[in-house]
């Protein structure tokens, strides 16, 4: 390897040639070939492409996928996703149009509402600072008119402004604790915008009167915690309806061992991980497809996942008076509208087949996607295993050692072929117990 | 909208030319050529990208940007990033850089052994359960000697198999706890099918003693949450060498500020989630370039996070003796082998930039990204803002409120070229106090 041993300086202004010129050098062979291969054909699309990162290389493929009969409250949409896990799409279709044919996934919005704070030390009376905060409060919602005349037209804006007192966690740090409507927007830097806007306005008015004590600002930025804009899915049928998907359980013995898949995951961390995972699986498809920002939404999902002192579930399960019930309540920030969303042409149909979607309307989709695919692996994981084409290669072993005539092996491999394989199973098949 | 409302059966096994003209139909336009436009030129290339998701429709095109002047543990790294917001790479280069020049990214991997669980319920003697396991475990071992034997060729295999009891918890329920090495692998289909045949192991010998008790296995499954497969990553330096980026303040309450921010994302989950975001900002980014699987590291991360009963900063921060000392510690399971790795042109292209690294490699180099980010996005909050740009729109007008004359806004626009603005800021250089 050829890297020089000294800083590479200036980097950022290299053009791309430049860059894959480093590359050739770097790696001692030309991969200009390589990379320039996923450059696009269209030079207004490679533009938009090439302005999507810095020190930009090339286009990286990811494998777009189509999952049609997704129907949610009552609407029928054909959904995208983006990922590069192959079961996922295959997944959430087979779990689409299961849920299609039994009442589709029902959705509902449980807000919208995202935060932002200005972090600050205030050393002087805290009475002070409490009495005078409304005042503050209000300079700010004035300071930031300017900033926020455009979202007002769109039906958004800033709503709450409160103290925070941690005081007795850390030594005089307090917080600006700040909510804003976004609508089809994500919101992030218009929320950062105010932010600082607002820190100023706080900074000016608390040093105002040094007699009375010393503001420091320490940061100001949104939180991508957001449990105040959350949806909730939920699936719904007769127990006997699963039927079509419990294997060779009868329905009420499937319910019963989903009932305690989703409890094991309330119970075990190492089990709540994975089970969680399989929701982003579809969740992220859909966040990739439309340009969003996977980092935000998987980091408000887990850490809501642990709110109440230990990581688990974020689905729950009843079953009562033979009805099968499964809910997902998630937090999420989407946006339909800025970012990636408007600029990539593939976001942009991703949007088109979603029938171009509010930001809460995107939300309630991948909602669905993330239990179709839960709801999925449950399936899977309780009736014929993720291995199963293993396990079927297994069976004549099972038969062999239990001693089953040539017959008996023919008819257990036909009964088997729809059917989980595991030693108890093949053994009451052959005892003439099924 | 054109979507038929009855459901479509049998799609999975259409064509990719039958979906796209489901597709017409469904948006009553010819989409064809849109979707068309991203399909690769190359044959080869084309039919691997088709084979990477069921129901596929094109290729989704991520911005594939790099890193330069990466060390790690000495070794000097150009590091891809694939991701979505423009900002990470060039977050990532500016901090790689500074560390460069200070000592570079120390890492260490702290394990790579990684866990599944075979689930069931015991109805029975438990006494009987605890004695007969050991033999059981025993035979789980041979039996699966067949799975294992190539992996074991390659240092990895089985290590602990152990019986967890989880009956206060949930009746009847415990799981069999397995600890596997998988080499360079990821090892998701490896520990699945160990799992899968442990299982029938444990149901054939449970059941084999009726008078005993019955064993129901539920599922087996891998675990996402490894917390035995982790990496630590720590930066270190010289108070004083913090100048190049402490902006307006004294290294020392740079410093200072930076411990604060840090402590904040340890009381305050809305700050937490967003200081960790940042984490994975940058080793998702890796993740994307290398094929890996972003959900499962994302969910084994944010988990470990709460892990103490409070969603927390991954991330430390001590400042003693005038030393500034900041470490990640952060599980992840990843592979340089098997899975999209091996057969994306690009993912192997980026293991190529990177030295071909193993798995373990590959860990140090993702948390070295992700510490970058976060490093960068602290240091941006608590000196500049991140929205500077529009506080550096702001600077007149301040000047106006504080009655500024001509040549004293000259003289501050100079001086606030490379400083923070804010109202006390401005105020004090007015002031004649800086």
């Amino acid at each position: 390897m050829n890297h020089p041993k000294i800083l590479i300086k200036g980097f950022s202004k290299f053009s791309r040639e430049q860059r894959v010129e480093f590359l050739n050098q770097w790696l001692n062979e030309n991969v200009q070939p390589e990379l320039d291969a996923f450059l696009h054909s269209n030079a207004e699309y490679q533009q938009a492409f090439a302005g999507f990162s810095e020190n930009y290389l090339s286009n990286f493929y990811l494998p777009m996928g189509v999952v049609p009969n997704v129907l949610v409250n009552g609407d029928w949409y054909v959904v995208p996703m983006v990922v590069e896990e192959s079961s996922v799409v295959a997944a959430a279709s087979r779990m689409a149009r299961f849920w299609a044919e039994n009442g589709g996934f029902k959705t509902e919005v449980l807000g919208t509402e995202k935060k932002g704070q200005v972090h600050f030390t205030w050393k002087g009376d805290g009475y002070y600072l409490r009495s005078i905060f409304p005042a503050i409060a209000k300079q700010m919602r004035k300071d930031t008119e300017e900033l926020t005349r455009g979202m007002k037209s769109r039906g958004g804006g800033i709503k709450k402004i409160e103290l925070k007192d941690y005081t007795q966690q850390l030594p005089a740090y307090y917080h600006v604790d700040v909510s804003f409507e976004t609508a089809d927007a994500m919101g992030a830097n218009f929320i950062n915008s105010c932010l600082e806007r607002m820190a100023e306005t706080l900074d000016a008015k608390l040093n105002a009167h040094p007699e009375k004590g010393s503001c420091e600002v320490l940061m100001s930025i949104l939180s991508n915690y957001t449990p105040q804009s959350k949806v909730k899915c939920t699936l719904e049928c007769p127990v006997e309806a699963l039927e079509k998907i419990s294997g060779n359980y009868k329905p009420k013995h499937f319910a019963e061992r989903f009932r305690m898949a989703v409890e094991i995951a309330n119970h075990d961390v190492s089990r709540a991980v994975t089970h969680n995972k399989g929701i982003y699986n579809g969740i992220d498809g859909v966040v990739l497809a439309t340009g969003n920002d996977w980092r935000a939404i998987e980091a408000a999902g887990h850490a809501f996942a642990a709110r109440n002192g230990s990581y688990r579930s974020l689905t729950e399960v009843k079953i009562s008076k033979g009805i099968f019930r499964y809910s997902l309540t998630i937090p999420m920030a989407v946006g339909t509208v800025g970012g990636l969303t408007k600029n990539h042409p593939l976001a942009q149909f991703s949007l088109k087949m979603l029938q171009n979607p509010s930001a809460g309307r995107l939300m309630e989709i991948m909602a669905a996607m993330g239990m179709a695919n839960n709801f999925s692996a449950i399936t899977s994981l309780i009736t014929t295993g993720i291995q199963s084409g293993h396990m079927k290669m297994h069976l004549p072993n099972i038969l062999n050692q239990l001693g089953a005539t040539e017959r008996q092996k023919q008819l257990a491999m036909e009964y088997f072929a729809d059917k989980k394989v595991s030693f108890s199973a093949v053994k009451k098949y052959i005892d003439g117990k099924v």
